[in-house]
C-alpha cells in the first residue's frame, strides 16, 4: 500500500510582487497593443509573489541558452539536496531506503540526469533506478506520483522518490511578445520540492487508484517551441477552459472505483491558473474553498509547473492532514493536454494496520 | 509474466560507409594534429554503413538548434507509425490495446511529447499512460524494457508500447573537434524502433528480473553540453574501459537471482563501441561469437543509441528465436555511467502455460 508522504519544497530568496510585475509590463511593453488585456490577465491570476533564483534584473537579461542551461544546472544543485534531505526525514528513511529516483523537470535538461548527480553525492544506492521525465511539463508532478504507486505495487517493499524542479524564470523569453507569453511572464514562478512514496508505513496519502487522461486535439494548446535561445513556452488561449474536459475524465475514472468525484474530503490540483480552480469548482459543483491549498500556492509562489501539487499537499499537511481513511485526488495538469490523477486515503500509522511492522524504519539523520 | 515481443526497426534512406566517413574525417579536418589517431578510432570501429535522415552534404551542414528540432520533429512523426505498426502486429495487439508509452529519444526534445502524437494520430486511448524519457542516453531502451517489465508486475493484464527515436545525426556539431567528437562523428547512425511488452501471452523474452546501476563518479564520461547550438556530444577516452565496472555488476545482479551471468543462452547488448563487446567477452568469459547481434547492429547501422539492444534483439528473432525457457540478458549502457539490465526467458505461445487464453488476442489490421 503505497503512501505518499509530506513533500518539503523551497522558493529561491528573490521575490518579486504582483505590484513589480505589473509594473515591468508596462514599462517592458509600454507600445504594446494587447498591454491592458495581458495587464488584466495578469491581474486576474491572483498572483501576489512570486520567487526567483535570480535578481529580476538578471532574470529580464537572456544571456542564451548555453548560460541559462549552466545556471539551471547550478542551482538546481544548489538547492535540491535540502529539500530531498526533508522529504526523506518527513518519510523518516534515508537515501539507502530509495529503490528510484524519479525527477521531474521541464526548465532544464542534463544528460546524464540529475538522478546520477544525486546519487553519486547524496549517499543513495549505485542501484537505484533512474527516471528522468522532462517533457510532461506541469502534469509531471502528477506523473511521478502514479509512476512511483506503479513501482510500489509491482514492488511493495519498495520506496521511491520524487524530485520537481522547475525555475520557469530561466525559461524567459524576452522577444515573444503574443498575450500568452505577457501573461505566462507574470504567472510562472520558481521552486524545487521533493517527496517520498514509501510501499509501507508512512503518513499521508495512501494511493489507490491512478490514472492519465489526453485530450484529444489539443497537442497545440500548451507547448514548448524549442528553440537557439532554448525553450519557448507557447499558450493557447483556449487553455483555462480545459476544465470542462478534464473534469469528466477525472470523474469517469473515479466511478468504476465507486468514488464520487464531487464528493471526496480533500483536493489537490494543478494551480495552473485561477480560472482552472473556478471551473473545477463549477464542474464538480463544490465550494471554492475546496480548492485553497492551491489557491494559496498560486497566490504566494505563482504556477510552479510541476512542484505545484507539492507544495498544495505540504499546506494540507500543516493543516493538520485529514482523518484516516479520508478520500482525496491528487491531479496535475499540462501540456498534451494530460492530466494524472491519483485517488488516495489519508492514512495516519497509529491508526493504518499496514505500519504496525514499520514503527522501527530507519530514521533520516538530516 | 510480461514478454517482450519481436521489435520493429528501420533506418533512413541515406547511407553512409565506413570509406565515406574516412574521406569525410580526412577532407574536414586535414590540418588535425590528432587526424592519424581520429581515423584509427574510427576504423577500428568496425562499422561499415550507417543511415542517416538527411544526405551527407545537408547533415554536414548546421542550420541552427531550432531549425534541426523541427526536423527531429517531422522526421520522427514521418518514420514512427510504420515501425510502432509493425511492432503492434508482432504482438498481435491493436492501439487500443495498448495501456502505456515509454518514448525514448535523446536527440530532440518535444513538449508536449511525442507520445501525446502518437496517441492523438494512432488511434491509442486517452488514457494511454505517456512516459517520455529524454536524459538517459543510450541506456533508455533497457530503461524503457525495464520500466515497461515494472508497469506489467503492477498490473498483469496490461500491455507496453516502447518507442525508440534516435536521429543522431542531427547532433553532429561541426565546431567540436576534440578526439572524442571526431570518433562520434563516425560512430553514431540514426534509427527508429518500437516493440511491445505483453503483460500476457506473446512470443520473445519473458522478463524475471531487472535492474539498474550506476558506476560511481563517472558522470563526465559520457555527456552532452547543452548550448545555443543544442545538444553536443561529449565522450571521454576512460568510456571504452566501462565493461570492467559493469560486468562485475551485472554478475552480482544475476547472483541472487541463481543465474551464472556467464553461462546464459543469449545476450542482447548495446553496442556502443567495439571495445564494449571485446571486454563483455574478456571479462563474462564468453566467445565473441556470443555478442553478435549487437556486432551486427554496430557494423550495418553504427551506434544508433537506445535502438540498438531492439536491433540486437530483432536478429536474435530473425535467426528464429531461442529455445523454450532459454535464458538471456538484455543490457543497455549509457550516460552516468548506467546500466540498466533485465534478464529473461525464451517463450513461446504453443509451449508456455500463461499463453493459452490469449490465442484469440486480437490482431492488429496494420
Amino acid at each position: 500500500m503505497a503512501t505518499l508522504c509530506r513533500p518539503a519544497i523551497a522558493v529561491p530568496e528573490h521575490v518579486i510582487t504582483r505590484e513589480q510585475t505589473l509594473e515591468f509590463a508596462r514599462t517592458l511593453h509600454a507600445g504594446h497593443p494587447q498591454l491592458p488585456l495581458a495587464l488584466r490577465l495578469i491581474g486576474n491570476t491572483g498572483v501576489q509573489t512570486r520567487h526567483l533564483v535570480q535578481p529580476i534584473e538578471d532574470t529580464l537579461r537572456h544571456p542564451g541558452f548555453t548560460a541559462r542551461n549552466a545556471l539551471y544546472e547550478t542551482e538546481a544543485k544548489s538547492r535540491l539536496p535540502e529539500v530531498i534531505h526533508r522529504a526523506l526525514a518527513h518519510a523518516e528513511l534515508t537515501p539507502r531506503d530509495i529503490d528510484m529516483i524519479v525527477y521531474v523537470s521541464c526548465t532544464g535538461f542534463m544528460m546524464p540526469s540529475m538522478t546520477a548527480w544525486l546519487i553519486n553525492t547524496m549517499g543513495f544506492r549505485s542501484a537505484t533506478r533512474q527516471l528522468p521525465i522532462a517533457q510532461l511539463g506541469c502534469a509531471a508532478g502528477g506523473t511521478a506520483i502514479n509512476r512511483a504507486h506503479d513501482f510500489c505495487i509491482a514492488y511493495p517493499h519498495a520506496n521511491v522518490l520524487i524530485v520537481s524542479c522547475e525555475f520557469c524564470s530561466l525559461c524567459y523569453q524576452p522577444e515573444d511578445l503574443g498575450v500568452g507569453n505577457l501573461l505566462s511572464n507574470g504567472l510562472f514562478g520558481d521552486a524545487v520540492a521533493s517527496a517520498v512514496v514509501r510501499g509501507e508505513g508512512g503518513t499521508g496519502v495512501r494511493l489507490v487508484q491512478n490514472g492519465s487522461h489526453l485530450v484529444p486535439g489539443t497537442e497545440e494548446w500548451i507547448s514548448y517551441a524549442v528553440r537557439d535561445t532554448g525553450f519557448h513556452f507557447m499558450l493557447d488561449k483556449r487553455v483555462p477552459g480545459t476544465m470542462s474536459m478534464l473534469a469528466p475524465a477525472m470523474r469517469d475514472m473515479a466511478e468504476p472505483f465507486g468514488w464520487d468525484i464531487s464528493d471526496l474530503d480533500f483536493y489537490i490540483v494543478h494551480a495552473g491558473g485561477p480560472r482552472i480552480l473556478d471551473d473545477l469548482s463549477k464542474y464538480l459543483m463544490l465550494p471554492s474553498e475546496t480548492f485553497r491549498y492551491s489557491r494559496a500556492t498560486l497566490t504566494e509562489r505563482g504556477n510552479i509547473a510541476s512542484a505545484v501539487i507539492f507544495d498544495a499537499l505540504d499546506r494540507l499537511f500543516e493543516e493538520g492532514g485529514a482523518a484516516e481513511g479520508a478520500r482525496g485526488l491528487i491531479a496535475g495538469f499540462g501540456p498534451g493536454i494530460t492530466a494524472e490523477i491519483s485517488l488516495g486515503r489519508w492514512t495516519r500509522p497509529d491508526t493504518a494496520p499496514v505500519s504496525a511492522c514499520h514503527a522501527s524504519a530507519p530514521r533520516s539523520a538530516a
